[in-house]
């Protein structure tokens, strides 16, 4: 145990310039499937031993079916006299998610019926997906569209939705027990960096920071497209769901504001630890009840999974008004706040991860700490009980087998990292046992 | 279920003017026993199939005895010359009930032994009786009272103490489910509005409505004279009180203030229901604990039976000036107020009779909406998630046979009917099968 | 039980000047063995039937050993040409509890290492110990030692530490249950009035109290060297440990400040009876969670004994200036603190011997009050429900085996007092029982 210990002392840098992976995904065009998602875990997978995993359209999942693999070349709107207007090129944005093929010059009023806007942010594109509606469409700046007054346009869409397969990753790192932490991120948005981006690049640095570990719960990190990744993982892993003791869905990490973290559905350790780290952690942050509308918690915590899973963002989807428009860019995304989300979560899987319980040896009365070198030879002075003094009472009164060191941080009201260093100074003095 | 569940749309109206019926009500002089409590049952037997009971006087009903019969016919205070200043038959507040019969000319100063008066509301006559005392005396206004400086007055009560009988009403309307919805009220309070009269008609309308309708729940209306009542119907129905499933006494329905519920004795559904309803009613309203003060839910709310009964009330008792005095009149109850009440109590009904519990046929993932017809074609929208669609992700979230849909409507914050929409929702997509 | 239950009307006075006691005590040179805890138990021992025990120096208790016992007849810091500075006889706080012998002419660097000073309090002599150390010291006020500017001293403290044993003080007084309640203080500091003397004094007028009555539950008084003695008796008396269901330890109990409980360990109805009293004293007052640094409530409370056992003070320990120092002195601790203190703690003894429980005879319905002579003949009054019926009212609607008195009294929230009365009523009319 007292190589693991040292840990929280860690100065909880990334190994990896999260901004700049941020900027190498963020061109690349992603889906629920296609060639722009193989493209991001293979840049991902240069950092970590990822197994891509890739899964046949039609392939029955839970109550869903894989869907058709969507690929896109080109789309554009361009005047009749070939001016080209809006062009996938320039932003991935412009196309509708999983439109289908078009071509031809047709009236405004029937382009109208295709093109989405965000009248009340006239600058912005926004993102919008069709995912399993026979249809095609565009997304442009409402100023943009608002300028467009010619009669007809020429419309332009190469794509393709045909039978393929939808790709998913995953990094399983054993631990010594075969309890597990489960940690997802989605990746099947385009040019986004906050609502995407900064989940793969922090789950990515997290990763490689477990790999090169050794730590007492195993590590399973999944690059999941939105929902149906996540149904499709939890279809084919039915049978090892019982190992996983914490989850943590991670997004939106890249943004200016605090910290939300939203609960699992049946409350977890894993509420208890974010929650403790948070309020130590000195940054804004609040806690949210749980609610079955977000990202792949929804699956996760369906009725019939429950699984102790949460989510940790910094801004929350929907509430800030970048999200889901072309202002979720490079510049949204600040490397310090990814880098502080990065040291975060490192510090709460640290936290699982050294989570034991111990008991008393003999928990009768308070050990003689004077005799161990435990305790200051002078008693009575006015400032006994300092922190590290009070720490280790702490500890002694509450090693009684039933406690973990989260309940008595929690209790004692002090960081976790306290009742660690209390811990290993009781273990090496034998005055406590683990409990298993 | 689909009948049942628009039931929740009703515009939910009282098939009668409540307030005709106080007006109806209101001059018949009751008390705990006697001609005005079987005239009172009399009327409202002319809405609903209420069956009338006679308990013979002498009866040992728990620790309890059936009390005499008392019937009055006339009462009055005259000067000795013969001036009637306090007549029985412009207000029958004016005799204490229970009163014994007297007649004579005595002194002032004995007459003042036997005169209740409310000097701090000299304009009104108190509501006063003497149940179980062997006693005679008058109520009438302080001021009155202060100007009546002779030295002698004449007095007359014509009554008659005798054994009879107590007499109470029962409606039953047996459901599909053996299971009981209890509602009761008070019918010995003479010519007070609010503080009876109010829950008579109120409750009148409510077995009207329930009388008409098909329900799972059975639902047991009782007329009881107070606590006696209730001591007898418990006492004779003792082996069928495990059915009572939810419990409301009602009382002082009709005056302008907010509503208040006074909590069961050992927590109930009903308490989670009737505070629900309340929170989403736009009235104002307090949920009050439970004390063994008030009306029949002391008696209900026993330790021996300890029935999951609550009281709603919109004034409480003793806190209103006019409670107890003859300003509780047909002025004091406003027919807004008396519908509101109705409104209020059949959707609490409504909601005990369709709080099922339902699971999801296949609880793992969330079911894909979209090819049910659940769910927008066009995802990513920001206005996504909307009421609607919010409200059924909550239900097959919760639909885990462990959640009433009473849990699920508290724990997202959203009216009954909406979850109750949810379930018709997802039972005709089968997605869900209700739970036994 | 009537008997009994008139003890809540008593006056609550000490049978003793409690700051009397505390003035005898004062001058007596205390620490955690030696003469002056044995004069001190003696003077406590005029007052009761107090046992006296010696346990040898070495003796193995739990994880502690008994220290060699120490004492001291003098100590001073004289000028090299002998005028006394510094001299144990006129305080007994200048020399360093266990301090080893010393003496001869040391530079005022060399003596620097063994002074103690208050630099933020100069006027005042700090209290020090050095129980296990192997050192000297001597303590005084740093305005005194700033004007020593000599090069030279002469220092002498004749001292002892040799085998010998440590000494407690033991009064049970035995109930007519075998359950008991645990009242401790510490009598290990030397003139020190309120962290010591206080505790002392408002125990034995306790002590006195409780041996003039008969009680239900066993009271176990004692008086213990801080740390070591509750250790010693804790390892002699395992076997009758789960006899404790109460407890409590005093101390600072004289000063002018509010009171503090501080909670045990793991939640006890003691808890509960201290929060109820204070509640309803009239006193300011603050409820604390436990922790594991105080007094000996930190042994009671080790996980392998986990007593239910809290801590009553007025200020408390380290948050007021006077504690530890030369000014927690007579002045400090005032007559009519050390009363109330009294008082309170009576009241809680009290609360805990009579606090049963009861169940209704036949609990079905309301027993009728009115032929017990227990109701108002006259009901329907507005003043009706005052006090004493609201009182009965609730202790038959408590009374089902499962409340206590406590519990109900919390629940009515009305003094214990109140619930207690209505219980005598309700035994003297055969309302009820008591459970065992």
């Amino acid at each position: 145990m007292p190589d693991r210990l040292e840990s929280s002392v860690s100065d909880r840098k990334p190994a990896i310039d999260l901004h700049g992976l941020v900027t190498e995904l963020f061109p690349i065009n992603r889906s629920l499937t296609g060639a722009g998602v193989r493209e991001t875990l293979g840049v991902v997978a240069r950092h970590i031993d990822l197994k891509i995993n890739e899964v046949a359209t039609g392939t029955a999942v839970l109550d869903w079916t894989v869907p058709m693999e969507w690929n896109i070349r080109s789309g554009s709107i361009s005047t009749v006299s070939g001016r080209r207007l809006v062009d996938f090129a320039d932003n991935n944005l412009h196309v509708l998610g999983y439109s289908k093929p078009v071509q031809g010059v047709i009236s405004r009023a029937e382009l109208a019926q295709h093109v989405h806007t965000l009248p009340d942010q006239p600058d912005l594109i926004p993102y919008r997906t069709g995912y399993f509606a026979d249809d095609w469409g565009f997304c442009l700046s409402h100023k943009l569209w608002q300028s467009m007054t010619d009669e007809h346009y020429r419309v332009e869409i190469d794509s393709e939705l045909s039978s393929g397969s939808l790709t998913y990753g995953e990094l399983f790192l054993p631990g010594q027990s075969t309890q597990e932490v489960l940690i997802t991120c989605h990746i099947c948005h385009p040019s986004l960096a906050n609502d995407n981006l900064s989940g793969i690049a922090v789950m990515t640095a997290l990763a490689m920071r477990q790999a090169r570990r050794t730590h007492r719960l195993g590590y399973r990190f999944l690059f999941l497209p939105a929902t149906i990744g996540a149904i499709i993982w939890l279809d084919r892993n039915q049978s090892k769901l019982d190992r996983i003791r914490h989850g943590l869905v991670l997004t939106c990490l890249g943004d200016s504001s605090g910290f939300h973290y939203k609960q699992s559905r049946s409350g977890a350790i894993i509420d208890r630890a974010v929650a403790h780290v948070l309020r130590h952690s000195g940054h804004q942050y609040e806690v949210m009840p749980f609610n079955p509308y977000g990202y792949d918690e929804r699956q996760f915590c369906s009725p019939g999974f429950d699984l102790p899973v949460g989510c940790l963002m910094r801004g929350v989807h929907g509430t800030f008004p970048e999200y889901h428009t072309s202002a979720d860019n490079l510049d949204f995304v600040r490397p310090e706040a990814l880098d502080q989300s990065y040291a975060l979560i490192e510090s709460i899987l640290d936290l699982l991860d050294q989570n034991r319980t111990f008991e008393r040896v003999d928990g009768r009365g308070e050990p003689q700490l004077g005799r161990r070198g435990l305790y200051r030879a002078v008693a009575g002075q006015r400032e006994a009980g300092g922190a590290t003094q009070m720490d280790l009472l702490w500890f002694l009164n509450l090693a009684d087998g039933k406690h973990s060191l989260l309940d008595m941080a929690i209790r004692a009201d002090v960081p976790f990292a306290r009742l660690e260093t209390a811990a290993r100074l009781a273990l090496e003095a034998s005055l406590v046992r683990e409990t298993i």
